[in-house]
């Protein structure tokens, strides 16, 4: 029995790609290309509950780009476009997402009003390795934050841009929250959004979405730097396989995260 | 003793990131950028004793760019500028490397004389999917096979096109052996070779190099579908994180590859 067991634990630990218990340390884990998003490319292709194998936090979109993705202390939340923020069952599925078993490795305190680009100064400061991947998580007091969501599409399925050009806007005021978000090198570019990519949720789980713009008061930002980055792709039953990722949608990505 | 064997053997299990027995199936793992030793970062950064653990087939380089690699059936060979091959110790210390647990997902005889170009053609034709990575072991028997291989560096380190102006060519003709390399898909370009980067070993274990050129007469091509890519960066001690990985670096892949 006992032989049993231990057969049956070491076989649970190996098919776990993430490792036993927990999610590997520093390895920011992402399905799917930013590219392949910005091309149209929005069927599920991950559950929520095999995401949380690749960490506790984290950011993404859901099937047919239904909604702004927040991956939070180990529970997902999705902002729709009506603003309202949801609870999806495990088995709901996300064409992109990004995951990481948050670890801080700086702890930056905010004591003055601080916006979007005072926050990436500061952060490039402290963690100034731009070749590095790091997580953001920001939780503070926010005097102002602008925030969108995304409409659910039909296919077929127009590309971000298009769906970007009507997306909803909420501008938030006095608002307590959690920004959770990443940092990535430029030279990822195609595969993930270069720079700074942030999503918000209120404390009360009433609010959030992409973070377009904001003003923060007081608060701490987190940084958890991360040498590893797995892509995980999609399988044959998605549109991937055929979309052209071949161009520089730069332009586009641009377009569509601002 | 049961138990502490147990748990001496869930622990190992997870502290090893590659897994039990064996590394993660369907993932290329690659340690740095090919735009960092483009841009001459060529301080080893993973040994070879760490890298068998992401697979048993790869390519790559050495710590100062000391020559060729190629790892097939979980042996690394180092071929040197002088166009031999040698064994490294686990210890020797790699900056740039690709490995794989190589499983065949497709089978593709070769019969006729074959160029790189065909093989390329052979192998599209039976993984369409340009959006996926894949792994090929090419077996057989070769008409030609042009090879390279690069000579050791010192600091301050030049980058990749200055050394490749001199590098020692080699022109083998009717020779057994193995080309061990990857296909990638372009949008990976700033962070991997796009398209094919083939190594090749002799059967004899006495010549290889970065391959050129070559005409195969029969054998076979073995590929390996990967949708897992997992990117490994060098740490802090590197000069990995100095380095301007932002331009475009095509032009000068180009010259450093062909």
């Amino acid at each position: 029995m006992k032989r049993i067991l231990l057969y049956l634990m070491v076989v649970a630990c190996c098919l776990n790609p993430a490792g036993c218990a927990s999610a590997p340390q520093n390895t920011v884990t992402q399905f799917s290309t930013i590219d392949a998003l910005l091309a149209g490319v929005y069927e599920g292709q991950t559950t929520c509950s095999r995401l949380l194998e690749y960490g506790d936090f984290g950011i993404g979109t859901f099937d047919s780009l239904d909604g702004e993705m927040i991956l939070l202390d180990g529970k997902i939340y999705q902002v729709r476009a009506d603003g309202k923020v949801y609870r999806p069952s495990a088995d709901h599925t996300l064409p992109f997402a990004c995951a990481v078993a948050f670890r801080k490795d700086l702890s930056l305190p905010v004591s003055t009003d601080t916006d979007f680009g005072g926050m990436e100064r500061l952060v490039d400061r402290a963690a100034p390795n731009m070749n590095l991947f790091c997580a953001l998580r920001i939780e503070g007091h926010f005097a102002y934050m602008k925030v969108r969501s995304v409409p659910a599409q039909r296919k077929p399925y127009p590309p971000l841009t298009e769906v970007t050009k009507n997306q909803p806007v909420f501008e938030l005021e006095r608002i307590k929250g959690t920004i959770v978000g990443f940092r990535a090198p430029q030279f990822a570019k195609a595969i993930t959004v270069p720079g700074y990519h942030l999503h918000f949720l209120s404390e009360d789980f009433q609010a959030g979405g992409h973070v377009l713009d904001f003003s923060m008061t007081s608060g701490t930002v987190e940084v958890d730097l991360c040498n590893r980055f797995l892509l995980v792709l999609p399988g044959e039953e998605s549109s991937f396989g055929s979309a052209d990722l071949t161009r520089d949608r730069s332009a586009e990505l641009e377009k569509a995260e601002k």
